[in-house]
């Protein structure tokens, strides 16, 4: 059933807790909620293994987000394990968590394409008791040579994963990108 | 902004309003919400196409979900622009829309992976005035030769389309399928 929403990114999210214990861990289920300000969705699922960062994130108001690129599948699936909540996701999946002055959430130093972010809104979805935590984007990292003039990120060129269900990690290829559609046009490649 | 959420599903979302219009258009920010009940997530930006998609949606509680082939990604694209009322998507966007015996919204005959739904709750985000649809998965199609024994759903194996921001498509390759996560584990893929 998981498989059915179709792919989806693999984002490993970064917090810190108050009292600096660091914690990564991997989520599929962010949506795009708006550009004016730029928002994120992340779906919680109250009594997983995300509850480190949930209570992280609510705690201090800010983590990150990292884009995973195909040489790190292994090392973010790992990160979807149990580990104690005094040990670090960072140290058993073999990342490395990197700092950028002024901002107190941990990124992932392997991946080229992230953001930082802070806490806005949360909502608890009745019908399940899954969480929507909505995210201000504050600022990205973005390679140069895949942030095109008009604003698109190639994250295929970057070779940014993408998944499908709990466990399946995809490589992709642009097949093309098309031009804004009009109702009296036919589509049209850029 | 758009992709820094990464890669999404390219779903067109089918509907039929009360008096027997049909639409599709298609959606890129779904969410999986739950197993049991199955549940999928959907964003809508109120003042967007798609609130045609939506007006049907709450009118006749129905809606289908069809996931997209690499071939048919210039069509699929087509559903996102802005036609008159009473005129159908599935027309413009040159796709044929199929009906399954007891389903009165319209599946996308060129899908090859594709479920009904039914609206189960509406959010609407105070923030920025998105509306999250959550709907229930009645029922799936999938072709048996992508449907593995536990359940996986080879998207990739359908050369079923992933998109990244508003007009990107790509093909997929699946690189592997890692096996449960476990704290004193390595990665194993299976």
């Amino acid at each position: 059933m998981n498989s059915l929403s179709g792919f989806k990114s693999a984002a490993l999210i970064g917090t810190r807790s108050s009292e600096g214990q660091e914690n990564v861990s991997i989520f599929s289920q962010i949506v795009h909620l708006g550009a004016a300000p730029a928002l994120l969705g992340i779906i919680f699922r109250p009594d997983s293994v995300e509850r480190h960062t949930l209570s992280n994130l609510r705690d201090t108001g800010k983590a990150t987000l990292n884009l995973i690129p195909s040489g790190q599948a292994a090392a973010a699936h790992q990160t979807s394990a149990r580990y104690a909540a005094d040990f670090s996701e960072f140290k058993g999946a073999g990342l490395a968590p990197a700092y950028i002055k002024g901002f107190e959430a941990p990124f992932v130093g392997e991946s080229p394409v992230r953001a930082a972010l802070s806490l806005a809104e949360e909502h608890t979805l009745s019908i399940n008791g899954t969480i929507l935590v909505i995210c201000k984007l504050l600022w990205a990292e973005v390679p140069e040579e895949i942030l095109h003039a008009d604003g698109y990120v190639d994250l295929a060129g970057a070779g940014i994963l993408a998944t499908n269900g709990l466990d399946a990690y995809h490589s992709t290829q642009l097949l093309g990108r098309y031009a804004y559609a009009k109702a009296d046009q036919s589509p049209r490649l850029l």
